[in-house]
């Protein structure tokens, strides 16, 4: 059946649905209630309409700035900054920030061709710098004392961390990286050699 | 985010599919192109309108009769019988079965009420007799000599293989089941204690 084929071959293209996934979401979709599958549909369709950018740190937004951005009840003087808009929301879900954003768009490769002029990186230094620009104008901006790097612990995540630290350190920035080490409920026998090398350089005092 | 936390939601209720596999598929959602979130929109909202039921086999179909029940290349002979429309697409795609179908739509279950009248057991019976009544009208149809009982090998499979066995034995149609057994690919330490048993009580001359 072509129907039947066509929406297979199209979940199939969503990420972690192979073939058997997307024939067992086909008949669950044959046989669901409409008011589901007219939801569902509706909902898959209007998704890129209704969510954009924050114009200001980057991440998926309903309205402009973001709810984070204007918070009132978030921490300014810090930012944490990711790789990608999903990762707020990521780090939101963890309840653990307080603070602000920025979202890189990224990360630094340039075995890609993917330089510093290609990611968010200057916007961040002007957010930070305008922040502790003690002539800026208007409403008295607080001043931005630690910049949180959440990039992945790879190889790439590791380079663009450093070359934001060295670009942010002389503005007398706070630069600070999330911990690597041992997963919560990890097993030393699972964890590999790197995390294992990183946990016992980053070892901490009982 | 109210319009990504509904999406998330919906996908949730889809067989198989957690928060976190929703989450990955919202987020690849957001950054994909939008001939593929249209189209993979228009199909889902469309599925049940294209595809109904066989009037005589009860399997999905685009059209009716399906393409197996008027298939001119199609064995006429035997009946293959299975639980849900879905079983049937996935015997044609084994390719190793050229009869027709018969979809019960449900599997006796005396404690939950399903009797015999709440299945297509009794058009069944009927497109088997009608097809061997010699004084039958029109054009001479071809009997059915054999009923493959293809109903699942669990406990309402097994007792609804049986009860279809007892009706249409009388009528001199040959009744077989599918085999159980060890999957191919299997391993004896994985096997269960049943299937070990009826792999046993099955077993071949080699």
């Amino acid at each position: 059946m072509r129907a039947l084929e066509e929406l297979v071959s199209l979940l199939t293209r969503l990420p972690g649905i192979g073939r058997k996934s997307a024939l067992r979401m086909t008949y669950y979709l044959l046989k669901a209630d409409h008011g589901f599958t007219d939801a569902l549909a509706e909902r898959i369709g209007s998704l890129q309409g209704l969510i954009s950018f924050c114009s200001i740190c980057g991440s998926y937004t309903e309205e402009d700035p973001c709810p984070v951005c204007s918070g009132l009840e978030r921490d300014r003087r810090t930012i944490c900054v990711v790789e990608q808009p999903q990762d707020v929301l990521t780090i939101e879900a963890s309840m653990e920030y307080k603070g602000l954003y920025h979202v890189l768009g990224g990360l630094l490769s340039p075995l890609d061709g993917i330089g510093p002029d290609k990611l968010r990186i200057a916007s961040l230094i002007q957010r930070v710098r305008k922040s502790r620009d003690t002539q800026a104008e208007g409403p008295e901006p607080v001043p931005v004392e630690e910049i949180v790097l959440a990039t992945n612990p790879t190889v790439e995540g590791d380079t663009t961390a450093l070359y934001i630290k060295k670009v942010l350190e002389k503005d007398g920035v706070r630069v600070t990286r999330l911990a690597t080490g041992m997963p919560v409920g990890g097993d030393l026998e699972y964890a590999d050699r790197l995390t294992l090398a990183r946990s016992f350089r980053g070892r901490t005092i009982l």
